[in-house]
């Protein structure tokens, strides 16, 4: 009996089994811990580690297997990670990366980090990364991979075939799906998908083989183009020509996907108030701090600004004290109605299926559904109202003001996002501050000023 | 001068255009019209026409080219669309999807709609759908396609190329990256990835070529299990085998990364209290305020909880009714704190960055945050209220309450998605109202109590 705690295998968390291996410097063993663990473990132990000891277990891996830890990670995660490191360490990692991550990491590190990871690294590499970072972020330059396959139009099937066999190892990276063709000066001239290659003879050359002029964008398209491009095209890639008509790199499908991932993730955290990036509670408690209060310290002068409205009425409120419990009520319920109203109106705008100009479409739209909900949520809260204090006039008051102030709420709470679109303003930011602070000065004046006018009734 | 205005040319909406050309009959046009379309202005111009009108749109098309009108639009939108027609002119339509995307909007569909649907399927088509739609719909079986190629293990290479040129129509929607091996009964035996194909002998079979026993899920495997193994593997798709082995779809990269895509965009949607599924302003007044209600009830039953702890203290609000301007501040505050931290839990839970049991370490996280932007935001605002009042003890009883209160809802607030979590409760969902009810009836009493015992410096 006394042996069974030695039979049982030990559950290590595998956050401490990285932990002993780097304090001992065993980094064969923290390379075969880290591979067999999926990406979402390597992302958690990371986060349990302290900074010393993520930083020691990167520098303790082959440039290579580092690599793989940073792809592992989620991004912010791994701008945390490059930016605890010496330079030459950051730069050796950084060189093994695909270059579309390349340069999100770079971008997302500030400035004097970033330039001395570059400073580090090789330099025709780096040329070649400040090249691409050059570029916006939100462009077809800042999201196209330069890992693709592009070969002269004189070269065969045979020629291709054979570059393939001697490249597989590095080839196999690449996903590809097709082989660009280029002029002898590198312009894009045609493109040959995969398949042909299979199907032609050997002998048969690209230039015979592939589609002339395909479809291309310039490295400055606007991402919307670009989710426009893949929306109207089946294709996975599509190639990238500088000013000159020069292939300059390929964007797939799947860079798309993620930077709309990325948009929708902040929509989500910006909504809640987490503004200026994405925290990790691996950041420092300063940081944390200060971006969320740099949200809070808006929010608290305009609910001041707001509850300045009740000032006004304190003569009514101290009539008819019950009153001072029903504005909180009003207040959180408007905000509930107008927040349900904005998220919908985001959404649409994200689909494409409202235009920030169409105000009267989604005024009409909202007016139903807030007369509707108002009228109910007015007629429970009045009776509570009424019930509790004997007073159908209290209930009344408090009935029609949170009707009214509903219908607002949810009117506002749909035309916010379209007009803050229409002013380029980030919707998921300003919305909410903005409806409740709206709503609140409106519920409070409507419940107060109604009491107000049927004070004789209510006291 | 006067001709002026013809001379522009008209810019009439593309709803408008495909209106008229519906109006009219217009087949022809209305394609041609669809095409030069790209997907978002489809699903803007379908939101803008009537009901009678997108129904009449989609019968006057081709099969094939309504079916390329439902891939345009959004999920919600198509599952409207078809839901609306009459079941034989749907199945039409439905054939023509690609097998996830059949599945995906069947299953949104209610019962009846469904079923009678399939009733009017061609009978081998709609028993192939009928067996994918009794897989449950997060699980491989329920995301996989059966658009693949799979050949016996004794076909040679050129045998597959000879194939794949008398199909090439077909095959080009397949997105193929690899071909499956299979056996004489069905079993999966191996995969060739296409550039093996390309660069091996014409007279070599698959048998040869293939990769032996490659990696495969069953049709039950959920999908947080496929998201790990996409996470560890860098395949483009996986095999999907049933009970016996045998091949029955396969799961792609994409298909996943959509799926996580839904889960993101519910979460956003949940957290401002849209539930029950995606809202359109083209559903009917009577669904959408239905729907809002069911969580707006929910809501103000707690709101008059936590406002009931408010009438406990009517002596001492009616001794001090400035504290009433404060009520609502205090309320709302709580919420935005408390939500910054809601937030930065989901986020983590998401990205694995932190497990449900956690719970210390979340606590340590926020407690720290909280007591800065507490003591922040405290003396703020009690500052404004000694100075609003000239009573420095009100400034006291506000910002000692403000600061407890907000420390509370941080710490609430990183941790209530954890413990929902754990009881695999929906975190997006159900954190905002227990968050929100806790921290009003907190603030409430912190303020309401500590006035109370300081109510002779008060009033």
């Amino acid at each position: 009996m006394s042996e069974a705690p030695s039979e049982t295998p030990t559950q290590v968390p595998s956050w401490e089994r990285l932990q002993e291996l780097v304090a001992t410097g065993n980094a064969e063993g923290l390379r075969d811990c880290l591979q067999a663990l999926g990406a979402t473990e390597v992302a958690h132990a990371v986060s349990k580690l302290a900074t010393e000891e993520r930083t020691a277990m990167l520098v303790l891996l082959e440039p290579a297997d580092a690599a793989d830890v940073i792809v592992d990670v989620p991004d912010s995660q791994a701008v945390e990670l490059l930016g605890e490191m010496a330079p030459a360490e950051a730069a050796a990692i950084v060189d093994e990366l695909r270059s579309d991550y390349q340069v999100d990491l770079l971008t997302s590190l500030d400035e004097a980090g970033s330039a001395a990871i570059l400073d580090e690294m090789d330099g025709a590499e780096a040329a070649d990364v400040r090249q691409r970072l050059s570029y916006e972020s939100d462009t077809a330059g800042g999201l196209m991979v330069t890992e693709y396959l592009a070969f002269p139009e004189h070269l065969t099937v045979a020629d291709v075939v054979d570059d393939m066999r001697r490249h597989g190892e590095e080839y196999s990276d690449y996903n590809v799906q097709y082989t660009y063709v280029i002029t002898d000066v590198g312009l894009l001239a045609g493109v040959v998908p995969m398949r042909s290659l299979l199907l032609a003879g050997r002998s048969r050359s690209l230039g015979q083989l592939m589609i002339r002029d395909p479809l291309r964008v310039t490295t400055d398209a606007a991402i919307d183009e670009l989710i426009e491009f893949f929306d109207n095209h089946g294709f996975l890639g599509v190639p990238v020509v500088d000013a000159e008509g020069r292939l300059a790199g390929v964007v797939h499908r799947r860079e798309i996907q993620e930077a709309q991932e990325h948009q929708v993730d902040r929509t989500f955290l910006e909504s809640r108030g987490i503004v200026g990036g994405e925290e990790l509670r691996s950041m420092s408690v300063g940081l944390r701090s200060r971006r969320r209060l740099s949200w809070l310290s808006v929010n608290i002068l305009l609910n001041i600004a707001a509850a300045s409205v009740i000032a006004f009425y304190q003569d009514t409120l101290a009539a008819v004290i019950a009153l001072a419990v029903f504005l909180p009520i009003i207040s959180d319920m408007s905000g509930c109605s107008g927040n349900q109203a904005v998220a919908v109106s985001i959404r649409e705008l994200t689909l494409g299926l409202v235009k920030p100009g169409e105000l009267f479409r989604v005024l009409y739209g909202e007016l139903r559904v807030g007369l509707i909900n108002g009228l109910v949520l007015g007629i429970l809260l009045g009776a509570v109202a009424a019930l509790w204090q004997g007073n159908l006039w209290l209930g009344l008051v408090v009935g029609v003001a949170l009707t009214l102030n509903t219908i607002v709420a949810v009117s506002l709470g749909g035309l916010i996002p379209l007009v803050l679109r229409r002013f380029d303003k980030d919707p998921a930011l300003a919305s909410g501050p903005i409806l409740t602070t709206v709503t609140d000065m409106c519920g409070f004046f409507l419940v107060l000023s109604l009491a107000s006018l049927a004070l004789s009734k209510l006291s």
